[in-house]
């Protein structure tokens, strides 16, 4: 599908990039070191009204970037939110203006663990601070400022993405006056620590990775990158997605049994492993699954003071087929809203598709997005 | 516990080994190949009666061995399943004889790819042929031929244990009274083969693999084979077991962030992964697990002709938390052999562990298995 061909996409879309915080004004993480510069990629659809009332913020999901929607030249899909945004669709272009940046220690344009350091002049590798959510939403909030946003219409994230909107809401509720978290989680389980820790171990016990410094040397964790991506992608998927997906075909006309790639369900794998290689890296994937797994924002004193002073309004949804965040780990976040007397609408959504759901487009999803974004538009930020 | 203090366990055991198939007289296998020499490493608790109508058969699972029961010298735990097994017992080994051997293609004695080949004398590596489940039931019968065993009073299995009892069930039910089938599946879903493919790529795509010629090279593929343990260990227990044994606790006293292991949920993956290589042949894993992948014994024309023509009881059992082989498995399972009318015995017992608790001593299910077991001996053979 070329971007001609794209209907009511927003069609051609590039990446802009922006310092934000600077070697002599860095950005000061919650971990107490300073980092700068920060340089941030990111993407807009729409126009910005002039009163700045029609603002949205995508926050993106583990491995995704600022190519939200549209097409970039060569581009053999469309950006990975696509499906909500452009004229007439749920994020409507001709109404709202839709921004998405990469995250701080992305690997997609914004400053990460792959970028060089100005202490050493080579790439940060381990160096590079560890991270928390909070520090995602600074930099989010620096690009507002850049953008003279002073209040979002809508935050809306899926995945690591809700986490974002999460932690944002709950410690600068200012900032927005619609918040949607969906397929999210407020604290991982040790389950989905452990499938993080081992797509980590992986990683980091490639004889490529050497510590984090395998830029430097030239190589690439391809070994254990490709395996995380495997594991990965086992959570994303409901086992019923799997089985009506693969089920126990062949790949081939005929089984050829062995070792190699032979179930339909393998080559998939096989391929989503290898794609992976050509976007994304490594010490990306150490720093922010790691947020992930100390994520917990509920567990500070008064989390929830400043949000229920505020006016927000909150939305979370989760899917019924996702057991990677499934509605246990967003009836959590309703709960900890409703106590706190904060305005939250809930719905379980169904999809057979898993965690993948999110990013899917599902008639009574999208009708439930587009009409909580209608009445933001109506509400006003 | 030193065997002295093991109460009613069968105390001290030995392993003992006999060769089975011969250069000469090769076991045949399902896929044409011919297997041979053969050696089997196998244990017996308690002692075969005079009319040979007291022999219980365990089939163990992807990583078990020969050892199930009491002590070996210098054992820090007892065999696999001792708390089933030793006088009274649900396998009271006043009155059973149980037999219990290393499968075809494991690592622990019996002869599989870690082996040496009498044709090149290396390691087979992989020249070692693909084994099929109705391979592992091959060799268990000649076992019982050599100890003089002509029909089993129960044969019984968990998981993989499980497969061989039903694939033994159908091809050979004069073999045995009492059928027990435990946590196990007639075939893997999509998901089931997508986490086993992705262990065996960390393994195959470890570089100390080597074509599965490291043991000629004197390596080993420590990290594949530990991150496929990891990967499969997450898949053993329940989420519910995975949040009761660790929260998100830190194993220290205070959590260190970072990318080490600090959670406890962590320290027991990497634990797992390092004791399993001091046990475990990678290659056995490849060819182990690649049996489970193309099992599918009810997809054969009359593949249950021979067992509902034969006075074979079977028991089904399956546990509500396993999401590795949940109840539907069992279930699929209780559905052919009801519409072939054979008798079959189904429970679904309630366990928050997962898959591991066909392992554990859970009161109901040790009851239930003990009342199987006491009315087959009523039965008899």
């Amino acid at each position: 599908m070329s971007a001609a061909a794209a209907g009511d996409s927003v069609g051609l879309t590039q990446t802009q990039t922006v310092r934000l915080f600077t070697s002599g004004q860095p950005l000061r993480l919650e971990g107490g070191d300073a980092l700068g510069p920060v340089d941030v990629a990111y993407e807009t659809y729409g126009t910005l009204n002039a009163d700045a009332s029609n603002a949205v913020y995508l926050c993106h999901a583990l491995t995704g970037d600022a190519h939200a929607a549209g097409w970039h030249a060569g581009d053999r899909r469309p950006g990975w939110w696509d499906n909500l945004i452009g004229p007439g669709r749920p994020l409507d272009t001709n109404r709202f203006f839709v921004i998405c940046s990469n995250l701080l220690g992305g690997c997609q344009g914004t400053t990460g663990p792959g970028s060089v350091s100005p202490l050493t002049n080579a790439p940060y590798g381990m160096d590079f601070p560890l991270l928390d959510m909070a520090d995602f939403v600074a930099v989010h909030r620096a690009l507002l400022a850049h953008l003279g946003v002073t209040r979002l219409l809508v935050a809306l994230g899926g995945s690591l993405g809700g986490m974002q909107v999460l932690q944002w809401a709950l410690t600068h509720p200012e900032d927005m006056a619609h918040a949607t978290i969906v397929a999210a989680s407020s604290r991982l389980t040790a389950q989905n620590i452990a499938f993080s820790a081992v797509a980590r171990r992986a990683i980091t016990d490639d004889p490529d990775f050497h510590d984090g410094e395998y830029a430097a040397l030239g190589t690439n964790p391809d070994t254990g990158l490709s395996i995380a991506r495997m594991m990965a992608h086992i959570t994303y998927l409901s086992e019923e997605a799997f089985t009506e997906k693969f089920g126990r075909s062949s790949q081939f006309e005929e089984s050829r049994r062995g070792f190699g790639v032979d179930f339909a369900v393998e080559s998939y794998l096989d391929h989503q492993g290898q794609v992976f290689l050509e976007r994304f890296d490594a010490l990306s994937y150490l720093y922010l699954s790691r947020v992930m797994d100390y994520f917990d924002p509920f567990s500070r004193p008064d989390a929830l003071a400043a949000l229920a002073a505020s006016p927000v309004r909150t939305m979370v949804l989760s899917f019924d087929s996702d057991w990677r965040f499934s509605t246990a780990h967003s009836l959590r976040i309703v709960r900890r809203l409703e106590n706190a007397r904060v305005p939250v609408t809930f719905r379980e959504l169904k999809s057979p598709y898993g965690h993948d759901s999110f990013l899917l487009e599902n008639p009574v999803y999208h009708a439930t997005l587009r009409a909580w974004f209608d009445r933001a538009l109506e509400v006003g930020p």
